[in-house]
C-alpha cells in the first residue's frame, strides 16, 4: 500500500480545485506564523469595496502561484529541460514567500508605515529569517530569488513579466472581481513556456496566449486596480494612517494594537528591521490591526480621524476625478478651501481630507527585461520585435492619469478643471 | 434614448456575473450601514481555516438570494402568476434583509454574546428599525418575512426548505470552497418552481434536480459545516469569547471597540434589543471587532485568554473526535485533568481549553412544512411520498455525531472512548 | 534548449483544457483509421435529439478518459505505489482503446448489426490487430485489458465501478448536456484513491465523494441515459435497421456504403471477426454510414423503411410511455391493430412501427466487485458496508422500468395502461 | 395555478444553461424540418479535425443567439426602451433564422455548389418560404432582417459588427474549441448596449469590454478560424466536391443522396432557388449527404476522388504553408509538376490535389457600419475615434496571408518560396 497522503497536504483551490503542498518543508512554512498571516491580508486591498467578491487573500495567492510553479516545472521537464528535486523545492519555495514582506492593504500601507522600503526587501528579510529558523534549508530559494543563481531561469519564473506571481494573479483577480474579460488562459502559457540559453522564453506558437495575456493585464488595470473608486478608498486610507500617525507623532494617545502601535510611533528604515522586535512586529500585522483599530478610532476626539473611520466604515468614499491633463495648483488651493471651510478646520489640516497624484498602467514594458519568443529557427526575439502584431507595440505604451479625489459633501465648479473627466 | 443605468446598480457577482439593484429603495437600504456592516462578516465564520477559499461574506450571499428571488419571481410571472410590482420588490427586500440580524462569525457569537435570542428576531427588528427610517415602505416586506402575508408563497421563497437563501448559500459556499460535489443546478431548480393554491411547489419533472439538492445539502453539512477542524475551531472562538466575559465580568480591563464592550459586559435580552443603544450598537459589530479584540488580547496577562488568541492567530487548533457514541463522563473528566496538569490551571478553568457537545445534521425535515411535488394530475405530495424513490427517505433521517476537542499538546488514551472515530 | 513539444501532441479539450498525448507510441495509435473512426461516433447516439449540446464522440472520450488515466497513476506515484514507465504506457494505451470496438451509435446498433457479440469483445480484437500492426508493443496493455495482469488495480482503473472510463464519460456527459446535476468531482477522486493488497481502493475521507459520484451516476441515468425520448429515438433506430435488415435479407437492393451493406447482408459471430475483411470493414463503420444511409433510404418505396428515415430525420419521434408494471400482451396487441390499421400494413409488418421493453437503472451494484474503502485502520471494506450512509444502500437498488413507444399520429386508450404514467 | 410550461420549451445548453422557447410561433419554426436540418451542419465545418471539441452545429448556435436577443431586449426594456412584443418576438425570429440557408460545411459547400449565390440570399428566400407557411406571421421579422423597418437597431441586433450572431458565435466557439483565451464577457456586453436615434450604442463605461471583444475576435481568427490546418482541410473538401462535380458533369456515375446529386449537376442562380424543387432540395441537405458521399466514393474508381476520400476519413491532410507575400507562379508551376509526377496523373488532374490562395483577419472594419459609443455626455462616436486606446486602430487593420497546400508525400524545396513561413 502506499503511503497516505497527510490530508492536510490537499488545499480546495476554488480556481485550480486542489493545490498539493508537495513535500514537509513546504507544509512546515505554510504553518508558519509568518506566513499563516497572509490569510489575514486580502490581495486587492480595499477593492472589495467595489467588487464585493474581491475577498480573496495573499494566503490563497501565494499558494496559488506555487502551484502555477509546480506546472510550469513539470511541463520543461517534459520537454527535456533538467531540473532537479532541489531546484523544484526552492523555486517552489521562492514564489510561496514571495509576497511575504507585503504589509496589511499592501500599497496604501507601505506608502505611509514603511516609506522608504520595498516590500521584496521585507520578503528577503523574512525569508532569511525562515532560513536560519529551518537550518539554512532555504539558501537556494533565497539564490533564486536574489537571482544570484546562475540558471536565470528560476528567478524570471518568480520575478519579470510573465513571472507565476503574475499569471497567478492575473487569474485570481479575474475570478473574483467577476470581471471575465480578463481571463487569462494560464494552462496553454503553461504549456508554451521553454528555456533557451538559461532563459524563460516562449514558444512561437504561444504569441496569441501572450498578446492575450498581455492585453488582459492591461484591461484588469483600468477596470480593477485602478478602478477610480478604489484609487479614492486608497487615499482615504493613507490619510487615516497619515492622521494617526501625526497625532500619534504629536503625543495624542490613541488606542490599537502593540504592533500597529510600533509602526505609526516609528519611520523604520530597512536597517531597523533586521531587529528581531521588528521584524517580529511586522510579522504580527495584518488588515485585522487596520480594521480594529478603525473601530476603536471613529469614536476617537479628533474630528478628522474619526471622520475618515467613519466614512470607510460606511463606505461613504471620496468622490473621484481622473483626467489627461495635471490638476492645476489652483484647483487644488480651491478645493483645499472649500473643505476647510466645510469642516472648519486648518488649512494644513485640510489635506488629510482630499488627495491628488498619478496613476500609470504599465501593460507591458519593452526592452531588456521583456518577454523572448524563441522563433521555429530557434532564434530569441523579444515579442514586440517578433511579431507583425500592432498590439504588442500598442500595449507598451504607458498610459499615465492624473486624480483629484475629496469628500462628496465638498463641491468643486467643472470650470476649474483642464481637460475632460475620463471613464 | 433609454435612460442610462447608474452603474452603482449592477455589481459583479463572481457567481451569477451580475447581479442587479431593481430600484431606489433597495439602493438605499444596501447603502444603509446596517447592511454594509455585512461586508465584514464571513458568511461561514472560521471555516476559511480549512478552506481557505471560503472567504465570501453575507453581503454577497444577501445580493445573490435578492438576485435568486428575482429570477424566480420572473419565471412565476411567465407560468401566468399574478406578482404585483409591490410584492415583487417587498420579496427581495425580505430576502436582503434576512440576515441582517447576524452577528459576527454568526453562530458562534450568537451563543455567547447572545445566548436567549435568535438572529430571526434580530434581523427583524432591524427591518423594523430601517422601515420607520424609510417612512413604512418596508411594510409588505415585513409581512412577508413575518408570514402574516396572505399569499404564503412569498413567505416559503424567503424561508422554507427550498427558499432563495438556501439555493444561494450551497452554491456560493460550495463554489468558494471549492467542494464541487456540493454544486446545485439553481437554474434548473429556479425554472421548476411553481404555485399551486398558493403554496410554492416543484412540478414534477423538476424532483430529481430537488433530490440533488438536498444530497448537496447532506453532503455540504459533512464536508464543511460539520467539517472537522471547523467545529474545533468554533469551539475555540467560543471558548474565547466565554473567558472574555468571563474576566470583564470579573472586573478584568479588557481593550476592544466599544459595541463589543457593551455586548461582552451584558447579557441582553431580546426586550433590550428595543432601546436604539443596544440595536445600534450591536448594528456596527462585524467580525473585525472580534479579530481587532484577539489582536489586542494576544498579550493579556490572563494565560487562558491570550493562550486561546494566539492559537487562533497561528491556527494551532484543537484536535477533535468525533464519534457515535455519547463522550462517557469518565473521558470527560479525564481531559479535564490532563488540560489542568498540563497548564497549570484550576480544573474550573480548564472548562475553556476544551469542548463536547453534539452536532447534527438535517438535510431535509420531512412532514408539514416540506417540499411540495406539483404532480402531472395537478396534486399535491410532500417529495418523500411523491417518488419511489429511496433517497429522498433516506436524507430525511437525522445524523447526530459527538465531539470532544482539546488542544494538541494534550494526549488522551485512545482505550478511554467508547466507539470509533469517525470522518 | 529542451526540445520543443511537437504541436500534435497536445490537444485542446473543453473539459481538461488540454490533453497531452505522452508519446509516440499513443500518437500513432491515434493517427490510426481504427481509432479516427471514433471522431464519427457521438458518445450518446440520438440523445443530442433531447439534449442538442450532447455531441461528443468517442474520440473526445477516449482521449479525456487517457488523460485521467494519467492523472490517478502520477497521483499513485506519489503515494508511493510503483509504477514502471511500462505499466504507465500500458495502462494509458488500455483505456484509450477500451471502446474501439463500438460500432455507430453504440447500443442500438450492436443490437441489431452484431446481436451476439459484446464491443469489449471486438475491443479485444481491434487490440490485437493494432498489437501485430505495431510489433507486439500493447502485449502489456492487453494483458491489462483482459485481467491476465498479475497487478490487478490496473485492469480496475480499466474496467470496475470506479474505473477512468466512468469518471471520464459521467463528466463529459453531463458537462455537453447541460444536466448541472450530474457533475462529478473528479479532481477529489482522483486524489483519493490509493492502491492496497494490490486493489484499487478510495480513502475513507473520500467516502463523500464517492457517494456524490454514485448519486450523480443515478441521477444521469434518469436524466440521460434512459431518458424517454432518447429510449424512444433509439428504439427507432433499432426498428429501422430490422427493417433493412428485413428487406436485404429478401432480395431488395438497398443502396449505402459497402461496410454497412455487408453487415447489413449478414449475421456475424464473434468468430467472423477473426477475419481481416469483416473486422477491416468493421473499421470503417461509423455515425455517417447510418446517416449517409438514411438519406438515402428516405425515398425508397418500402413505406415503412421510408417513413422512419423521415421520423428521425425530422425529429418526429414516437411517443413513449413509461410504467413500472409491465405492459400487458392486451396493450401491445391492441397497439399493434391501431398501426397496422392507420398505415394499412400487414399486422407482422406492425412490429417495426412500436417497441417495447425494459430499461433498468443500476447505479451501484454492491457485492464482489463493488468500490472499496481503505479505513484510517488499514481495513478494506464494500462502501456499502463501510458507512452509516443510508444512501448507498438506497443506491444498490436496481430500478426496471418497461417502456412502450409508438407513432404519435396513433392512439392507444389510457385504461388500457395498468399503472401509472411515470416521469 | 400558474398554467405550466410545456417541457419542450425549455432546452439545456451548455453555455447558457437554458434557452427557453418564448412561445408557439417560434417553438413551430424550430420544430420544421428546415430548421431541424440544422442539427447536422457543424457550426466549424472541419475545424474539429483540429479541435475535437468544436462539434457544435448551427442548431446549437441559432438557438444561442436567439437566447441573446432576449436578454438584450430585456435589458434595453430596463432603460426604458419601448419594445413592443411583435417586436421582441421579430427580432428573436429574424436571429433565430438568419443562418438557415448555410449549406452543410457552410463557406466550403457554397464555394463550390452555389458559386454565385451568397447564404443570406437564401436564408431570405426560406424565410419568406416559412412566412408564407405560417400565414405570414413572419412579416416583421423579414423587415427586420432586409433592414427596411424604420427602428434601424433592430436590424443591428441581427447584422452588425456588434449583432447577437457575433456574441454567441464567439462565446460558443471559444467554449468548445477550448480557446480560452477567446473568451467574451457576453454578459457584460449586453447590459452595456443601449439604443440613441434608433442606433445601437454601446454605453461609455462599456469600452474596455468592447476592446476584450474586438480582441477576441482577433485571436479568433488567427487560433480558430483561420487555423492552417483547418484552412487546408477546407481546401481539401473543396477540391473533393470540384472532383465530384467535374466527374459528373463528364458523365460518370456518382452514387450520393438525391439532393446532392441534384447540386452536383446543375449550376443554380438565385433565380432558380424561387422554384420549390430547388429550395426544397436544398432544404435537406445537410453535413451527412456530404460524409455519406465520401464514403461511398472513398472506392470510386476515379483515384483523385477516391484518394481525397481516403484522406480526409483518414486525417491525412495536406500540409500547408502560409506567407505574407503572395505565392509565385513558378511555385505553382513547380508543386504542380512534382503533384503530376508523383500521382501519375495530367497536370490539368494535378489542380485537385493542391490549392492556393490568401485568407484574411478582418477583426473590426472601421468606418460608417462601425461600432458606436455612447458619451456620458450623449454624444455618439465610433470607438476608434471614442477612446485614446491605441488597440482600437491597431484592431482595425486588416490582416491579409497567402497559403499554399499540397500532400504531405510531396515535396518542395524551401528555396522556391519568397519569405518565410508564418504561424
Amino acid at each position: 500500500m502506499g503511503q497516505s497522503i497527510n490530508k492536510k497536504k490537499i488545499i480546495n483551490d476554488p480556481i485550480y480545485g486542489f493545490v498539493s503542498i508537495p513535500g514537509e518543508l513546504i507544509f512546515d512554512l505554510i504553518q508558519h506564523p509568518f506566513f499563516q498571516r497572509l490569510r489575514h491580508i486580502k490581495q486587492l486591498g480595499l477593492t472589495d469595496l467595489i467588487y464585493p467578491g474581491a475577498i480573496h487573500t495573499r494566503f490563497n495567492h501565494a499558494l496559488g502561484a506555487m502551484h502555477l510553479m509546480g506546472k510550469v516545472l513539470d511541463n520543461l521537464r517534459l520537454k527535456g529541460i533538467d531540473i532537479t528535486p532541489q531546484e523544484y523545492e526552492a523555486s517552489q519555495i521562492a514564489i510561496l514567500l514571495h509576497d511575504i514582506g507585503h504589509g496589511p492593504f499592501s500599497h496604501a500601507l507601505e506608502e505611509t508605515l514603511l516609506p522608504q522600503i520595498n516590500h521584496e526587501s521585507i520578503s528577503f528579510l523574512f525569508m532569511k529569517e525562515l532560513n536560519s529558523l529551518f537550518n539554512d534549508q532555504l539558501n537556494l530559494a533565497l539564490q533564486i530569488f536574489q537571482n544570484t543563481y546562475q540558471r536565470k531561469f528560476f528567478h524570471q519564473l518568480v520575478s519579470s513579466q510573465l513571472d507565476t506571481d503574475r499569471l497567478d494573479y492575473l487569474r485570481r483577480d479575474c475570478f473574483y472581481t467577476g470581471v471575465s474579460e480578463g481571463s487569462i488562459g494560464v494552462e496553454r502559457i503553461v504549456v508554451m513556456l521553454n528555456v533557451s540559453q538559461d532563459q524563460l522564453v516562449v514558444e512561437e506558437k504561444g504569441i496569441y496566449s501572450i498578446e492575450n495575456f498581455l492585453n488582459s493585464r492591461r484591461l484588469m488595470y483600468w477596470q480593477v486596480y485602478l478602478h477610480k473608486t478604489a484609487v479614492s478608498a486608497e487615499r482615504m486610507l493613507v490619510n487615516l494612517i497619515r492622521r494617526a500617525q501625526y497625532l500619534i507623532q504629536s503625543g495624542e494617545a490613541l488606542l490599537c494594537s502593540a504592533s500597529l502601535q510600533l509602526f505609526l510611533s516609528n519611520s523604520f528604515t530597512l536597517e531597523d528591521f533586521k531587529r528581531k522586535e521588528v521584524i517580529n512586529n511586522f510579522g504580527q500585522l495584518d488588515d485585522n490591526d487596520i480594521w480594529g483599530a478603525i473601530k476603536l478610532w471613529q469614536n476617537h476626539p479628533d474630528q478628522i480621524l474619526s471622520t475618515l473611520c467613519h466614512m470607510l466604515l460606511h463606505r461613504n468614499l471620496f468622490k473621484i476625478r481622473l483626467t489627461n491633463e495635471p490638476i492645476e495648483k489652483t484647483t487644488i488651493e480651491n478645493i483645499r478651501s472649500e473643505i476647510s471651510d466645510r469642516y472648519q478646520i486648518l488649512r494644513k489640516d485640510a489635506a488629510f481630507l482630499f488627495s491628488h497624484g498619478v496613476v500609470s498602467n504599465e501593460a507591458y514594458v519593452s526592452g531588456g527585461q521583456g518577454i523572448n519568443i524563441l522563433t521555429k529557427r530557434g532564434e530569441l526575439k523579444e515579442i514586440a520585435d517578433a511579431s507583425d502584431l500592432p498590439n504588442i507595440k500598442a500595449l507598451s505604451k504607458i498610459v499615465k492619469k492624473n486624480y483629484l479625489c475629496y469628500p462628496k459633501n465638498v463641491s468643486l465648479k467643472r470650470s476649474t478643471f483642464r481637460g475632460a473627466d475620463l471613464l
